[in-house]
């Protein structure tokens, strides 16, 4: 666990039971507890045993506030997405942020195919540290934002779309080809990622020398 | 051969000798001819049987005019793309409309990671009747042109790029997943499809009925 | 939202009360609306709470028509393909044209395999502006068609098949790398794109200038 | 050495020297002798050495005929390909029949973009015992051919092509997801396979019981 | 409709209610019918209507015989698989070629990992005027019948194992890669195809002239 | 080109002449020039006309030095490969910090074949502000290097290697499927986009609040 | 069967019915009996019938030991994974090499990512016969272990993990692309496979000579 | 470096400098020396400084003997390929296990066509320690030998082919799903791979216990 991050637990593939030992664990160290990949029905028995828990149901994740996040921020990440089906993995990357005690500002109707949804917000977005940018299908936005932005972007690719997209085989591609610099990528559907290396990148930012 | 279209021949794998001989039947019968895929040195050894072609040595295509276009058109054709690397497949799509008789307007420094340029000359692509897009490694400019325009869009992913791109399969799938609607695709670069298809849509936008 | 088109929702991944919303953000603003990708179930959802949708089964789409079409055409788009397995993809192109106000001509049982039954009917094919032509399997449809007819078509490869087709990708490497020219191509099962690129070529065919 | 067929040597990756010696081998033994894949430096050193080789430059094979045929047939396989570019693979198939003494009839200029040049030929090619088929690019003319003879086809791929056709996979998986039956399918450019199947059922075709 | 086949209809994507309607069609005309890929539910609908056609479970084709067949046959195809798992394709090509009246011989416990059970059979396989193979892992078992038997071999590649087998990739690629001559293939766990290809072969063996 | 960036020029496919020209206008402004993907042959050009440039053999890049570096910094990039043959890739990572004025340290010789030569280093290693690690083959360096610092790890893969590495599938694919956090990942042998992303969190660690 | 192996089912595809009979053959013939892939409902079936089989819920493995194990040995095999997830191959490991009358030891918390877990067991680890290791997501596990083991690995890739690995691929390819070297490499998710070659290894280390 | 192996050097992409100076820093210790893929040029500037070098052309390996054996082996390693083609890779193995001082014995002529040929040897491959099995095209023979022998057995894929063989695909994936146990698989054309796992193997057989 790096500092100011909570415990993190991979929630998909472990039965409740089991996220409940280790969060037990965790908590008794005082740890604040990020869990993602919860299905609500695996989520509810989870809260069942532990209710401080908080279900989010978008980014089906649960967080539990153990103590007070270690450092205080002025600045934000911007989470940057074209709209409704690439919210769940948008969700996955802010609460992660969130869950580090980060502010995030949302930036989710601005598709490549209708470029003037993200001009009236770019002003916003270039004063972020860093940019968290999620795009399904073609996978184009990394591209276009990071051609107006000068700070660095994490791009990550959804499986969002049908046939040739390739469960996200597609924007991948895009994203890893990318003639804008300043973006690196993570895995597909890979919001926690996404958020994880923007806090890491904002915690630099932010380091008391 | 289509009304309106040269006498087309893909030059590629075919040697000279062969080349020459299907040129001088068609010659022969009034038509234009228009081969593509010619290295510098296969062009040469056509035109010193044939001096009446034209070498264009980007496009690596040659032309003969030998009659009058068949039909004369107000408006034009866009051809899109970012730069330097794409302009081989570019000019190829240029020099098919233009061995058509059709005008074309070039805007070859517009890519999505310096969506500004593009946008300095969005109005007068926007007045064309269909657009050829072209684009390597990413392959998002068709995504961005498509949302600004209004006609047609012929999107020709190329080969431009390394590692990831895949020899133009990142920008084709790009394409084929775009989220702005009324682009159509063609083969990994195919330039020449690319401004015949573009053709044949001028064309019927012009036909008078 | 283009000229002459209707207001169109993607329907996959939306929730019923979601394009509920959105739809009467639209239909308040006197537009017509056309919805893709609805299966029954979601579709009963949306007509319960707007009745004037009319759902069709087979392309899975909703349109309400809200107001008169903007133009007037005298001629038609001809939609081809082979058969039953093909129809949902098919029908989904033709409802688009049709909510566009444009006529359409099906073509349903002319695959490869029997191509007589495709030169029963290639006069009126020949005599639309353009055609939208869908396959899946080998995808060879869009090729024949291309060499006997000089009006542009949108090829529409489908996931229908099994086993080395890839759930579509033969089919649509087929269409990209045809012989014909003329063809250009869009994502696999995307008949909705199919119809909407057919629908832009008809209007600028029949433009006014 | 199955009966009727010469001895055959795959050429591809073998020296000179060793073609020699095995040929020599072979020949000794009073068998007629088949070599493939061999370019033509190799075939003049290999013929400096045994005369009595006649070598294809299209096909790139050798051929020494030591004995008459052991069989005479009163039919014949066509052989069926679009034109220049696939040439080598369907000779590679032709040249393979002849060698086992089989008449095979060509008919090299019937891709499917210009299907009249098909049926201009089709009776002909109807009254072959077995067709091979041979495409590249979007390899449908097996397709084609098949819904309209009603004997075996042999379907060889072949890599002619660019971009998307991926080395001969578009072609390859063209011709395994067939909707006409009656088709099986070799390697691509296997020319030397097509011939060599088609052969085999041409023998039982005209066993004697 | 080839002479001496059924009419076939292909059940997977069809409707009971359609395939009652085209096979009261078919029937009506005389011809025998043959269907498969049919769930026991849909073949169970499908016979409540029509109770002369005999289901079979693990080939999963209904087949109803309505007049005798045409042609009598001294000889026999050779059916060869490894085991269990593969009788569902190892089955579709049996019953294919039984509903065109060729008598089969099933060799179903002939893997490669123990291939003295192979040769306990080979001589009974040697007699068959062709043999489909059918293989699903990695499918070798058509390379070393090929090897040991002179006649033409069919291979089936089907999409049994799992991991790097890739939904029969595996399979259909050793097949179309084998060093054995005299080996053609069809689509992965296209049965019915490898079944309908050794008909044809059988029958022009045994042509009359 | 963004603050304490070089103006960057990307050299494949770009002839000699062309390069001579967009660097002289870039000088011409006082900007520091860095050129990547510079055969020694090319350069060699470049240098005869510009011969200020410093030709680096093994990164293959090209720098020139016009103006001060625009800011200071304290600390350092940690560049992290396991060898010969990724040196390469390895230095244009370095060479791009350096042409921005930022120390790299690096540390070559620690694959994970080896892990106690990386241990050697690891305390030098966790004191960068971030690291580039470069790993071809399996790509499993950034792993385990992302384990053991807390620092944000820019992963480059490499197409070093044979057979099932695929150009740089395998590193790649190993890579964006970390099970360390912290890592985001570049294209396939791109060095400079290593470097460049390292060079924007660095200097956002060093901005001055 | 193998001297010194349970007699083995390859539980996958194959009725409760058909297992218990082929098990009562081995069973009657003093075999000890190994089944693998066996959902519990099927194992259900398959013990109320023969009572005497043990299941395991994790590797879901069904075992009868119907006679003392054939070899003593003084040493063991070390089944190495990273945890949760890939418990059910490694456990398949196990059990495989426990039917087989030989001692395992498990090491199932030691992924890359944290690596100090590894070197807290590696003498143990060291001291066995041979490994099997055991590895999802990128797969990179054997890599390490194998630069620090001398004896023989056999790497199990799983299909553990999401989006880029593809099923499995990921954690495939790397293994393969492995620089350390003393590794092979088995299907993935073949567990049984993994201590299959183990238990071979592991007996000729201790044949007596 | 393990107990008894030379130490080895992989030479491609390594400068003919670079591996003098490696080798004569391994010879000052009085190790043997081992060095793979040496093209003939860069040997021979290796065997120019360094002439105790021996250079073996099929393999491309170069080995310096500078000190005797550490163990004496009564048994063999069992080398087993099809023929000419995959020589290159089965020497590689050969030279690799030879150069730890063990004794191979080589079966050339044994492929899946021509079984004859591999029952020929068979009880001299089953009295092996272990075979490498190598194998290019379909890649079924280490399938076949595993069904045969009951000791373990090393497959090597090559890239030998052409067209769907994919550079060594498939022969790779056919290895991955053989149905034979006792197989496991190393990189394609990893001839060293191959010979040295089984080196490994063969070392512990012997042990002295
Ligand atoms: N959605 C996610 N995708 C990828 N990695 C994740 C995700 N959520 C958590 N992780 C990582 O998984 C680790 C916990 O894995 P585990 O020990 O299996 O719970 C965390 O430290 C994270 O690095
Ligand atoms: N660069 C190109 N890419 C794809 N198709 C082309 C190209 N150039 C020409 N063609 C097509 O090739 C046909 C001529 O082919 P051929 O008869 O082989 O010369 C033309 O009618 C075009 O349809
Ligand atoms: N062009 C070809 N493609 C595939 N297989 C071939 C070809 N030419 C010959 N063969 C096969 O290769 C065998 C001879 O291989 P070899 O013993 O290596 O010369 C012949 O019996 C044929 O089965
Ligand atoms: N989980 C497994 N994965 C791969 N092969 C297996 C597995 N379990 C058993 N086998 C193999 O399958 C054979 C039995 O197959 P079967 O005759 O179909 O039951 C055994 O001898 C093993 O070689
Ligand atoms: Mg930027
Ligand atoms: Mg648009
Ligand atoms: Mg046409
Ligand atoms: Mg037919
Ligand atoms: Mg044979
Ligand atoms: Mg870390
Ligand atoms: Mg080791
Ligand atoms: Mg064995």
């Amino acid at each position: 666990k790096r500092q100011g991050f909570p415990e993190v637990i991979f929630g998909e593939g472990k039965e409740a039971s089991h996220i409940i030992d280790i969060s037990r664990a965790m908590l008794s160290k005082g740890d604040n507890v990020f869990i993602t990949r919860m299905e609500k029905g695996k989520a509810d028995a989870v809260m069942s045993a532990l209710p401080a828990f908080q279900y989010d149901e978008i980014s089906k994740t649960l967080f539990m506030k153990n103590k007070a996040f270690e450092q205080k921020f002025n600045d934000y990440i911007a989470i940057v997405c074209a709209g409704t089906s690439d919210l769940p993995v948008a969700e996955e990357a802010a609460k992660t942020a969130e869950a580090c005690g980060v502010e995030v500002r949302r930036f989710y109707d601005v598709g490549v195919a209708g470029i003037h949804r993200l001009f009236a917000h770019i002003d916003e977005i270039r004063e972020a540290t860093v940019s968290v940018v999620i795009a399904g299908m073609e996978g184009a936005l990394p591209s276009v934002v990071g051609g107006l932005v000068s700070h660095p972007i994490i791009a990550v690719p959804t499986s969002v779309g049908y046939g040739a997209n390739f469960n996200g085989l597609s924007a991948l591609l895009t994203m890893l080809n990318s003639c804008a610099s300043g973006i690196s990528v993570v895995n597909i559907d890979n919001g926690f990622g996404g958020g994880y290396n923007a806090v890491l990148i904002h915690q630099i930012a932010n380091r008391s020398t």
